[in-house]
């Protein structure tokens, strides 16, 4: 479905160019009917939050109320409260992070932070240069200020720094404006792959030269499964980097909350972008992170997250060994997703009706590409099932691929045979399976 | 300050264009000072969230974390919750709305739900017609994505529909393209007045003609002092009204859940935009506010309100009555705002200086306007001081008002004697204080 109006709404010649950008996925309906409990979803993003202790949140709450009360219910400042701000120097110090209190600003979670830092730099037709592939739900926003976004292509080791450097001479010989390269460089969505720290070094260097700022949108760092990832990019260049962090998938996404550490000038802007988009984040919800983090033993918790998702982790990729050996896969170290190449004659969109008939669930390729690429490739997340959970649709999905498999041999047929979709628009589940 | 960067900000050629309506107040750090507790701020737009038992909220808490914990600690869906959202149809429904829980998109207050309209509609040079004078985050917000505001007079009746066709066909005349009619028609904010019955009609047939949306914000609706206000428009249009609502004044603003009620290919879009922007609004305070409604007797504490604000409202005239009796103002049944006019020869801004200096904070009228008006204005906040305070604040007012007039008639002066600030900026205070 396009959001462009048409002449059933009367306010169709209304609308703003940028929406233009606004799509919803034509796949929306069969997410709805895969969120029915007898489909295993590999498709969302959602954190398995009931892995954190209840009472942790009561005991937030409680002191919130007793000793903040009025605060808490009020109006707060467009930066957010410095004593959460604080928590979240020590939360980034974790991954080798140095900043001030005054150059956090607290966001309605990290999506708000892309749509802000997006909103304050790219006028129409400007260039974001993005990993292939990249976070679906950033894409969107990019879309919806008319950016252009250029994919870089990426590989085990993350952004190649010899192709965003090919990337930037081909945009600057076209006269293109480019503002920013987004990168998630850790345990990445959807690749679940990390870049090196060499990579960083290099990519840091390139864009630097280029004058080029560096969005480093990093959810998933600290969900490491063996040795901590490397730093954040952020740790060695302060100038050029702006960083997003959130507490949603450590903590909760239910309490919107999220930050980003940017430049002096820079954070001034977004404080007041966030005033003006917002007046300020909750008072309410920072008042009971901030407690958490101040009574509750935080890295514990962070701690048993890691284990959970790690054995959902090792479940997924044993399953994918045990039922699908031919197809290739990346391998995680940390985060919630494994990036799956599918046979060249398959492809993942029209193929998903057929997976939901048989009550499994996945995130097509090309919802994580602004130009159609990721047609052979699927999006599975491990956060949320159960490792018996995941073993199962991965099964159910070894059936439905091996179907197509069988019935493309049998017709001798070199395209895929599947249901058909319209393919001139980004697939995005809903904003709770993203 | 302006935002637009200098060279000691090595990104400054990167920002949009947009940013050049993204300016913060030269007097926020006056604010800052007015929010010492010697001060009597008559400037800030806080609810009196004291008068909200604490029991309540806990009652809340508990429930949603003992019925709903996981849930309420998950992401949520773009639109909001259905429970909050049947919610919001029998609050709407004390100002005569029906609308179908389908129709409500909840949003991060009824601030976000302008950001997202006006990125919705807005293409850079677009026309904004706006009550003159207008909330002030309202104009940031409308300034933010390039939007022409056109300011349309009022009387103590509201919006005067003959200057809103005049300035239609004037603007139609230029060439220029209207995309929304802005208003706060009940208890408006900064001028307290209320827009009749008969105008509403008016004006609704007005821009129905002129193919204008009308944006009608609605945060004070509820908080009458007599007799309930006049019905919403929304409540007699429904294909061209886009309402706007909250539970900031209601309830408490630390909840951050506004709503609105929009025609229905509007309304797609919004949830869309509310998607990129911020995934979906806390899934937690939802859950708490929808309890909190279930439960307690949310009329009941709604009128309690009344009682505070009708208290403080009569102090305030009360004082002005006593303390300035030479002044005009306005009288508002209901709100939280009193709209004075000073002599010809003051100038609200320049003046400021010298009351927080006398320890009384105010907010000067160009913050209310985007086209420099307002000098001879100040907006007067009764909502958050006590009785006495706002007495004492007044007495105060009355010192200064008083000591400016007596200076220009010992030097025979025609001009304003005042510190001088600069004037080609909107003021605003901070969020917390708007």
């Amino acid at each position: 479905m396009s959001t462009q109006g048409n002449n059933l709404d009367p306010w169709y010649t209304h609308y703003a160019d940028r929406t233009a950008g606004l799509a919803a996925s034509e796949v929306r309906a069969l997410f709805a009917v895969a969120s029915r409990p007898e489909v295993v979803s590999l498709a969302g993003g959602m954190p398995f939050v009931s892995a954190l202790p209840q009472e942790l949140i009561a005991g937030a709450f409680e002191r919130t109320m007793r000793d903040y009360g009025p605060t808490a219910l009020q109006y707060g400042s467009g930066q957010g409260m410095p004593a959460l701000r604080e928590h979240i120097l020590e939360v980034m110090a974790l991954e080798g992070i140095r900043g001030g209190v005054d150059d956090v600003v607290v966001t309605t979670g990290s999506q708000h932070a892309l749509e802000l830092v997006t909103k304050l730099f790219i006028n129409p037709g400007d260039v974001v240069i993005a990993e292939a592939p990249s976070y679906v739900t950033a894409l969107t926003v990019f879309k919806s200020f008319q950016a252009h976004v250029n994919h870089v292509v990426t590989d085990e080791h993350g952004l190649i720094p010899e192709a965003l450097e090919e990337a930037i001479a081909a945009l600057r010989a076209e006269g293109r404006t480019i503002k920013f390269l987004y990168t998630v460089p850790t345990f990445g969505n959807p690749s679940g792959v990390t870049m090196s720290w060499e990579r960083r070094l290099r990519v840091l260097e390139i864009c630097r030269a280029n004058n080029i700022l560096v969005l480093e949108d990093n959810p998933y760092g600290l969900l490491y499964f063996g040795a901590p990832a490397p730093h954040a990019m952020r740790s060695v260049e302060e100038d050029g980097v702006i960083y997003l962090g959130t507490f949603s998938k450590t903590l909760a996404p239910g309490f919107r909350l999220g930050w980003v550490l940017a430049p002096h000038a820079i954070r001034e802007k977004l404080i007041l972008a966030n005033e003006a988009a917002v007046l300020s984040p909750s008072s309410f919800t920072q008042h009971v992170v901030s407690e958490y983090l101040d009574e509750a033993d935080w890295k514990g918790q962070i701690d048993t997250f890691r284990g959970v998702y790690r054995e959902r982790r090792d479940a997924m990729l044993l399953a994918l060994d045990d039922y699908l050996p031919d197809l290739s896969w990346t391998h995680p170290d940390g985060g919630f997703y494994v990036w799956v190449t599918l046979p060249d004659n398959l492809d993942s969109k029209s193929m998903l009706p057929r997976a939901v008939k048989e009550l499994v669930a996945y995130t097509p390729g090309t919802a994580f590409y602004a130009d159609g690429n990721g047609r052979t490739n699927i999006r599975l997340s491990f956060c949320y099932p159960t490792p018996e959970f995941i073993r199962e649709g991965i099964r159910r999905l070894s059936t439905v691929i091996n179907g197509e498999l069988e019935l493309l041999t049998t017709f001798s047929q070199t395209a895929p045979l599947s249901v058909s979709l319209p393919d001139d628009t980004i697939i995005s589940p809903p904003a709770n399976l993203g």
